[in-house]
């Protein structure tokens, strides 16, 4: 029963001899209880069954082709809301901050860096399935002489997956991949968690490219709407001094009828027993 | 932070409206870093996303309909295929014995009753999102009087599932979902496990509606290419006793160079101190 596992195989041309072979050939022995005619109608059902495979290729190619058409329809919008975005001072580092996958890769310097990050891109390759690539832009920074930082993903034709990226020139004792665990020892501990390795490490790991936790956020997550990233803190900021402006949210927040009150109940505790 | 898994939103009127009276009308005490001017990008962007959201939504109404092209291209081969497997004996119980999944549902009695099953069928309904249904067609048996099981699978406007089936008319004293749990005490225990409920208790469960482990592997695993799982255990067989033709298959044997020696140390321990 366990060998179901391990073997699924479809009915290739060597296999399909095997059973001509075996039942009809050599027959008796093994495959005893498959007649001639049985055998007629598996090779049939295989016939019949490959054209339903030819189809279902037919129709990957064609949607294929249609995300394709799409990829090409958004980019001019892709392209204005880039320049948008880059009009708003801290956008980047501020949507990632907020965002909960990539904040928590997020060192404090690393955070510093980020505010130097104007764009982001994200640019699926022409067959799409072969990859996509991600461009940082940074503005001149204390950091690093680069001015694109990118990661690239791709699947060769056997679909193993590869990452590269940009070597980042790193100035003179700025390099924040190095300090990491230094300053995690040592360093501010107002997160009350420990001081993640540094988000610039993600250039130099390759080591899971087909499954690449924060190319994948990016791609799938971040880049389809990332202002609502951005806005997120915003918008909770303001809900919470609005609360008489009762915004139906997702999230229930506990509305215990305080009508009056206002309150100031904060840090007292247990006054009444 | 812990904030955001809960609140994910899109920018909708309302909160334009929200994010657009705090910082321009009331202004100061919340949005105070938001300038007109930055205020004016984000509505800006956010019509831009509105573009790419909607081209989204284009892009996913194309790709149905490609979808439903296909599947009508596909039916008669399925429709086909559905008339060749008829004419084999015991290929679906056999191609269920022989799918891990499916096998570790049947107890004993549940393949005496599927020996009288000649015709499966998925059908996904025309929207697709929206549901499926898989039709049993039995010969006539001595277990019920059906001569057709359903079950089917819906996802209601807000996309809530839930799903329905045909009631079997059990023939007196044959009721297999009522007799399983007596014969797991008696019953032969060739297989050396527990005997398992029966597979017909799936046509009573509508537990888990939106995710059907029966269902889905009948549709999207056994449906697509039920010759492979049919074929399996006959290959097997076949592989076995024609060891000489080596053939190359994922699973690998150890193969330990066993010229001559005939493997008869089993048994024997520790002779050589």
């Amino acid at each position: 029963m366990q060998i179901k596992t391990t073997l699924r195989f479809h009915l290739t041309p060597v296999r399909m001899a095997i059973i001509k072979n075996t039942t009809i050939g050599v027959g008796e022995d093994v495959g005893a209880k498959t007649s001639e005619k049985e055998q007629e109608t598996i090779e049939h059902i295989d016939e019949v069954q490959n054209e339903i495979d030819r189809l279902n290729e037919q129709a990957s190619e064609e949607i294929l082709k249609v995300e394709q058409k799409y990829n090409k329809l958004r980019q001019p919008f892709f392209q204005k809301r880039s320049e948008l975005i880059a009009k708003i001072p801290n956008f980047w580092v501020t949507t990632f901050v907020n965002h909960p996958q990539v904040s928590a890769l997020l060192g404090e310097e690393d955070e510093e860096a980020l505010h130097y990050l104007t764009r982001v891109e994200v640019t699926e390759f022409e067959d799409i399935k072969s990859g996509y690539r991600i461009d940082f832009y940074f503005d001149e920074n204390p950091y690093f002489e680069n001015k694109v930082l990118s990661k690239e993903f791709h699947l060769n034709e056997s679909g193993d997956p590869s990452s590269k990226s940009t070597e980042i020139k790193w100035k003179s004792g700025k390099d924040l991949t190095k300090r990491s665990s230094q300053t995690q020892n040592k360093a501010s501990r107002k997160r009350q968690r420990e001081e993640p390795e540094s988000f610039f490490t993600w250039f130099t790991d390759h080591s899971d490219a087909g499954a690449d936790e924060l190319g994948e956020v990016i791609k799938d997550d971040i880049w389809p709407n990332p202002l609502q990233y951005y806005l997120e803190k915003k918008m909770m900021m303001m809900m919470k001094k609005k609360k008489d402006w009762k915004i139906d949210e997702e999230g229930d927040e506990d509305e215990d009828d305080d009508e009056g009150e206002e309150g100031e109940d904060e840090g007292e505790d247990g006054e009444d027993d």
